[in-house]
């Protein structure tokens, strides 16, 4: 596919009918946080969600499944312990898996966890520009789950992870930048309220992984479920009247969210 | 009682008068996932709901608590350790527990842990089609926590499990199937939006258990949870866009749902 | 500054505008069951929220947060630990944090839990009357989280714990109480819909924890954190019509109340 604004559009639209259609299952192995709003995220989208995550489980699971999110928001023992046995199914299985390296950066247990795990071929990790930044060893991370550096200054750590491990990286921020090996995209949708509510961010990993799950371009499927994610934010938003309603109307909005929509509103540069 | 549908009818009401009178507090044993949520519904509902589930505390509870339901959504090691304390204390002090013994099958920790937990006397089980079927061994079971039976092929499962064990056997589906011993009733309420929330299953199962608080009778108190909880759904849908506002609408159609609305839309057979 | 109701009230209008302009980040070991709604509260509020809760990690992240949560609701063993690492690093590095002693009295794992904990210097304990009886050694608790007493029933032991760790007392219920070794204030503002959505008292701790960060006198700031969680649930009451809109109104009033809702409802009293 030759990577214009236009062909990101139409394999958007075709991306979201799929996992509607196909009802990709979902394994998640997510912090304890955002693990409700998360699973409320992939079924509202079509997808399944099961959040198997204990030791002796995860790896069997992992080959069930159609794909995989690791999110690293409140790694308990047993959960690292699954993280390694999911990963390590998904890759005999081929099941594509995201990478999520929250609040990574100076924190010793999750750091170099994250280390590990990048070395383990994800197809797809996310992150807010600190985060990226600290998973590409250039920078000392933000404090805690907040960014504290802007989407651009992110860039070149991006492109260094996308190249030393071959996957796609995706950074959020106002405008989410997209990047791989052969060039990026950036996308300028979604709504500040995405920043007021808990898990913003930890759930459109999970959307990833459905929609890597149903595209075998992780880099389309990348854009796809970023641009779906952050199109439903904006006709969430006109509903709302604060992150209470907010957050009800972008499960509405994930639900009901068209090819039209996106046609209309997605802002995809290359 | 005569199980007529009149009579489960009227016994439906009037458990529901007693459960917001005498506020049942059910101890949960709960997936991670859908804690808060279950919380919530217990307590729309005029419930009392506590989540002590570690080791050292969940028996001692078992004793104070009116009513208890042990999930297996994420079964850590403390949360099955605290399971057979507090499956122990209710044996102890007559507190009627209902198991959920959710995506068991193929999955091997949880597989053997609900086949032990299933001899040890619960009120009532509640589970999708594929869960059932599993726990009976009569069958593999499903992908996750998705059901991939329908209900009526699980009625064979149902009923030899509700003779092996004496316990209410209650079966979610589009029509939801409660069985024991001596027979068996239907319900076919609800509403699709059910199965586009996490968690729409495992609270019906909390729910079970506070009605079994306050019915001695487990077989009314099942069909009673089942009809309430979906009669709720089905007045939420009334009010709801999506997903997302449907989550919110389901909450409060259980604070207010009346009996005028159980005997209008409730649709029982035996 | 002179405790007269007028003072209370500039000091909360006053101390909302902080939250909002400095965003703390606030550091919350909290039970599962309300984590993701406490942190939607934190950043309806302006705030920032971090649940980071394993050990290893707790104690350096206490160093890092401008305010720390630690909530006995579900503790594991690992959190058990990581609460004594991060009010390790709170004390070191002058963080102030707030005890939530979640249904202490006779659960005989969290009781002596919080009788060390209370040991360590916390700035405010936040609890019901039952649990700030059991924790002030004068009774023998309630039944789990909900309060078997009112709030009058607590004011000796509300004292007498004041006075013997020297931190700020504050009983919540009809009318909201703080106490310290100064003298005390009541709050009588919110509204019986906080008692129908779990994580209704949880939250406000966490409040609790983002005004002491801003606000270098803890007693105002917890008066200020009351009245600013209350009035916004009578706002939020207003647009609701059961328990599931209530806490979405909740999250959106949080974020709007103003300096003037706040003068014109809150009924403080000394």
């Amino acid at each position: 596919m030759l990577r214009t604004p236009e062909n990101l559009i139409e394999s958007t639209c075709a991306d979201l009918a799929s996992v509607r259609a196909q009802m990709p299952l979902v394994q998640c192995i997510i912090n304890r946080v955002v693990a409700g709003h998360t699973a409320n995220v992939l079924l509202a989208l079509g997808a399944s969600a099961a959040m198997v995550d204990i030791p002796g489980e995860a790896g069997m699971f992992a080959d069930m499944a159609s794909g995989l999110l690791v999110n690293l928001g409140t790694p308990t023992a047993e959960q690292r312990e699954a993280m390694f046995e999911a990963v390590d199914g998904a890759s005999k299985s081929g099941t594509p898996w995201v990478l999520d390296p929250v609040a990574v950066g100076s924190l010793p247990v999750r750091t170099p966890l994250a280390s590990r795990l990048r070395a383990l071929a994800p197809a797809i990790v996310r992150g807010n520009a600190s985060e990226i930044v600290a998973l590409a060893d250039a920078g000392p991370g933000g404090r805690g789950v907040d960014s504290s550096l802007v989407v651009e200054a992110a860039v070149p750590s991006a492109r260094s992870l996308a190249e030393s491990i071959g996957a796609v990286v995706a950074v959020s921020g106002p405008e989410d930048l997209v990047v791989d090996r052969r060039g990026s995209a950036r996308i300028r949708n979604g709504h500040p309220s995405l920043t007021q509510i808990t898990g913003g961010g930890c759930a459109l990993g999970a959307v990833m992984a459905a929609f890597a799950a149903i595209d075998d371009n992780p880099f389309a499927a990348t854009v796809a479920a970023t641009t779906v994610y952050t199109v439903a934010a904006e006709l969430a938003a006109q509903r709302a009247s604060g992150p209470g309603t907010f957050l009800a109307a972008h499960l509405d909005a994930l639900a009901t969210v068209t090819a039209d929509d996106i046609r209309e509103r997605a802002a995809i540069r290359v």
